[in-house]
């Protein structure tokens, strides 16, 4: 056995054992260790770099470390094993994805008013924003010699007088605290309730004189990226709101690779970890505490995930999501409590689930569609949620349809090798002089924040400025010469955004061919989806009237440069939205309102759901999209209108 | 810290950190070694004894240890304080309730026919066996890609089918192994479900082509013994019975000091896991692998004990049961799972409680109601249940009462210094020749078992063969002298049943003046309680038609004798029932029928309780009753004659 020792930028270690011809990266992934994967150990993707500072690893060589690199002690996790004890540096942008827990400034109104519109949308729609929570207030005579009725149906007895019931439940939670409490407040209580029409069901009990809150937690759990709020459930207000990386990165940046991973033994059990233990219960502990709320008085959950997160959320095998015919467990279920699956919130906390459509369409779009309200409007209009996949919905209030494409992980900054997730820290606009070609960018995060890396939005302004300034050709190949434009052994160009000194990164900040090449088929995968589907309704584009645009790929996207790129149609600029996180906007509208809840399950149920492998010309279409704009140049006049301009 | 190191004679050690001036006895409850102290450590019942082996302890004189025992290393834990490292003997007879789990023989008839005759009893008055629990066979087609029903919703439909009902359930840990059950047994299983008028709850899932046996889990918890029968849930058979004692005897043998312990910091807990993690959970392996069925396959479980047992075994604070007015949490609750309470079966098993009837009067006497068949006859019948505590039910099919008398926990070989529970070793019939005063007894076990202590049956047989030899005087104090009869520096007397040599004891099995006034006065309590109860109704004692004796006193107990030294009335002998432990016969009635269920229900709501303390008469009743067989010898006119006819 030896002993590997973790260590990280901020001093901390871990340790684990191991035996000789162990791969480095298992060894992190059983240490718990988060070591960005995004290829699962592949060597393909070149993110688990780690460096060594004590000891020897038995490492192959790929093109992901240069010679100087190696000589400097850099290793690809996946590729290393181990010799011997070795003590290695684990660097920040290895572990980018999860080390960035973010607190939301509430202050900030784009924040909370992203929330508060959603719910004038619906209400204008007719939709109560009422759901079953409630607190009663109750008063009882204490016990004597001559009425000896024990506390549970004393309870009841009161709780029945006040609201027409055949049925109370008094949970084991709360009959286990119920002695103590009733005789603490002298039998003067307050108990948060949910009522149905037949029955009542207690959730707590407090003293009469005691503030009592009811805390709703939305969470959008997405492939990559995790982000949840607290809400009072009374009237909707956000209590606190964050984001962090999704544990379960470490197993792979796709849903593939991660479904592979939990079939192994113990599998379901560590991606379910990942994601509870890991990531969400150290963000409800933060908000709790931001909120300054117990994470007990969390009373119910909504999650909006795609199906196979939802699996890996509740620790169900998602083979069968993967493999012909792909048939998930559940499209929805009301089984779900947070005791059971390990949330640190109220143990009998039911977990409402935004409904799948099927394998590749999952609850995220369902809630996400909500939101987008095109199932309000007599307009035909596009929704477009860039997750991990990119998923469309196209229709209006008398149909809709959806389908989804394997764009992967490219804007949320997976996939490139600079690229991160839309945080502090990452550049997430740029344009480029044509003339010096030297780059200018804003980065998120305070003033003086220096550059990490490149979020989705950061990526579509880079490649759509080095395409416009002619330093790169319609197949994303440099073409123009300069002090940031490199060319490595083999001939494959780059671009240098932020040299290592002016960055907070262990290397340069550069885009490279393979990036670019990622990105465009990305950006490829979602332009020939929106084509097809609407092909197969017999639509053309210039018949969008809107387009809803959701995801991660942050809130600078620049809409005129994603059309320039061929992401998005080549239609009027004004017709674009951005609306944010709308798979969290939709869950947290499905947890405050019982009707919305009710609307999303509907909207599930009348959408068609559209499987784009199916239709013969998609693979055509695709294979035009990935060029910028497209081989097709007729449709994207107004690029080919800048082109020319900016070739003037 | 200094190390507390505590021996066993199987050669086991437990090692705790103590510092000086700790309490031994407290010691061993943290470092949860069993040493039996039925007074809680008030050094008065004398059991707590353990044996010095290296180092010393600051132990204070008592009179439960003599000079030369001293001299051995005998001490009391509950009056040794730690003064430096320290090695202990723990003998067995210090945890005689503890260690000596018992699994019962089912090839001995008797051991099922209670079971057997208890159902045929209930059956004929018409109550039906049949319970909500089924297994049900499912055949699904498989999915395509043309049928993309999700697994829990295919489940569902199909089950629909089957049974006419509006909402089916399938909780979390079935939707958990859900996909890979189907797909491995070709969408063709079976469903253990339990039906109710419109709704279906599935508890597990299965290939159809395996046997499914629905398991239930019927359970006694005594205040000293817990005892247990696996069942099948469809015809009632018994696939295992065990008992073992109560682990929670280390925090005191009666419910007021333990719920004194539970009452301190993390006392619930402590209380709680020492039945179901150190007692239940434990036999409910053993019974499992001698049944050779999964724990998981038990799905249902029912519990019978009095109502402090109850409020421990479910952790909630039953303080307010013991202080003035005297109010549980609950009489009944639906609100027990197994999953939440940490009981080793199926965690979605749904815990059954036979309905306490007040603090004194709890589920072990409803359920055991429910089997002496009083409810159901026109005759009159008295159902004596010998517990830790005495409690009565009076009555026929137009009416019920109920009392409890403290009779402490003689009866279970409580309160006596060589006393145990009736099980392996104990003494639990006795003669003796009056000439010789020999002794000639029998002892639970098999063949060639050397006796180790007295259970309630012995004890019984030995103070009346004392008694009408005349080795003792209707005070208990000895007036014959012999080999046998022993006094005490402080003139104390004693009779040795065993010799140390004889014996499986590290001592002589004896009886003492002091156990004889413990057990005089268990006896009169019951018997003051028979006539106070009898009385406030304005029945005398000739009117009782039947007795129905319940509990742990053992099956050997000898009617005769009993009401030789007084503690039941002088009625015709054949009057006379010992109906073994009716709480676990009645509670398995309960988890086998639905509307014997209900029946135990309406007969606890039905049944009037009488608190005797309230009753002035019961003091003088009690006092007279405190001698052999009673100060009022009229009352035992048979008794009188026996002994005139041995005197002669």
């Amino acid at each position: 056995m030896y002993k590997i020792t973790f260590s990280f930028e901020d001093g901390s270690v871990v340790i684990h054992d191991a035996n000789v011809g162990d791969n480095l990266l298992e060894i992190a992934r059983e240490a718990n260790v988060a070591i960005d994967a995004p290829c699962s150990g592949n060597a393909s993707c070149g993110k688990c770099r780690v460096k060594l500072i004590e000891g020897e690893l038995d490492s192959k060589r790929t093109l992901h470390i240069t010679d100087e690199e190696y000589e400097q002690g850099w290793r690809l996790a996946c590729v290393s094993k181990v010799t011997g004890d070795v003590k290695i540096l684990v660097p920040d942008i290895a572990s980018a994805y999860k080390s960035r827990m973010k607190m939301a400034d509430l202050s900030s109104p784009e924040e909370v008013a992203i929330f508060s519109n959603a719910m004038k949308d619906v209400e204008m729609t007719g939709i109560s924003l009422h759901n079953s929570l409630d607190v009663i207030e109750v008063e009882m005579e204490a016990p004597t010699l001559d009425d000896t009725m024990p506390d549970n149906e004393r309870l009841m007895r009161a709780l029945k007088k006040y609201f027409n019931t055949n049925t109370v439940r008094i949970p084991y939670h709360v009959l286990r605290k119920l002695p103590d409490v009733l005789r603490k407040h002298d039998f003067k209580v307050k108990c948060v309730v949910r009522t149905a029409p037949s029955n009542m069901f207690v959730y707590d009990v407090f003293g009469s004189e005691e503030e009592v809150l009811i805390v709703g937690l939305a969470v959008d759990i997405g492939t990559t990226t995790v982000s949840a709020v607290l809400l009072n459930m009374e009237n909707g207000e956000i209590l606190a709101k964050a984001s962090a990386g999704n544990g379960q990165i470490r197993f792979g940046a796709d849903v593939i690779n991660r479904i592979i991973e939990q079939t192994r033994p113990g599998g379901k059990k560590k991606l379910q970890d990942a994601v509870i233990k890991e990531t969400l219960n150290p963000m409800i502990a933060n908000m709790c505490q931001s909120a300054g709320v117990k994470a007990n008085q969390i009373y119910r959950m909504s999650v909006g995930a795609n199906t196979t997160m939802n699996h890996l959320f509740a620790g169900i095998n998602a083979d069968p999501v993967r493999t012909e015919p792909y048939i998930p467990a559940f499209f929805k279920t009301n089984s779900l409590f947070a005791g059971e699956l390990g949330i640190a919130i109220n143990p009998d906390a039911h977990i409402i689930i935004a409904p799948n459509i099927g394998s590749y369409v999952g609850g995220d779009i369902t809630a996400g569609t909500l939101v987008s309200m095109i199932w309000n409007r007599p307009e035909f209009s596009l929704f477009v949620d860039l997750g991990t996949n990119g998923e469309l919905v196209f229709g209006n209030s008398d149909f809709m349809m959806s389908c989804a494409c394997s764009a992967g992980p490219a804007f949320e900054g997976g996939d490139i090798s600079c690229g991160m997730r839309a945080t502090d820290g990452a550049i997430e606009a740029c344009t480029i002089d044509k003339e010096t070609m030297e780059p200018s960018y804003t980065i998120i995060g305070d003033p003086g924040t220096k550059p990490v890396g490149l979020c989705g939005s950061g990526i579509i302004d880079i490649i759509c400025e080095l395409f416009i300034t002619g330093i790169i050709n319609p197949k994303g190949k440099f073409v123009r010469e300069g002090r940031r434009v490199r060319h490595d052994e083999y001939g494959m160009g780059s671009y240098v955004i932020a040299f290592e000194e002016e960055a907070a990164s262990v290397k340069d900040i550069e885009i490279t061919e393979v990036d670019i090449d990622n990105f465009i088929r990305a950006k490829g995968a979602i332009f020939s989806a929106i084509r097809t589907m609407l092909n197969s309704l017999d639509f053309d584009i210039n018949m969008i009237d809107e387009v809803y645009v959701a995801g991660g790929i942050g809130s600078g996207i620049n809409m005129q440069n994603a059309v320039y790129i061929g992401m998005f149609p080549d239609i009027p600029l004004e017709k674009f939205h951005y609306i944010g996180n709308s798979s969290l906007t939709g869950t947290y509208l499905m947890l405050l309102s019982t009707e919305a809840e009710k609307k999303t399950y509907e909207l599930a149920s009348n959408m068609t759901y559209m499987e784009l492998s199916a239709v013969p010309t998609y693979m055509d279409e695709f294979v035009g999209a990935c060029f910028l704009p497209h081989t097709d140049t007729s449709l994207f006049p107004s690029v080919m209108e800048k082109m020319s301009a900016i070739g003037d």
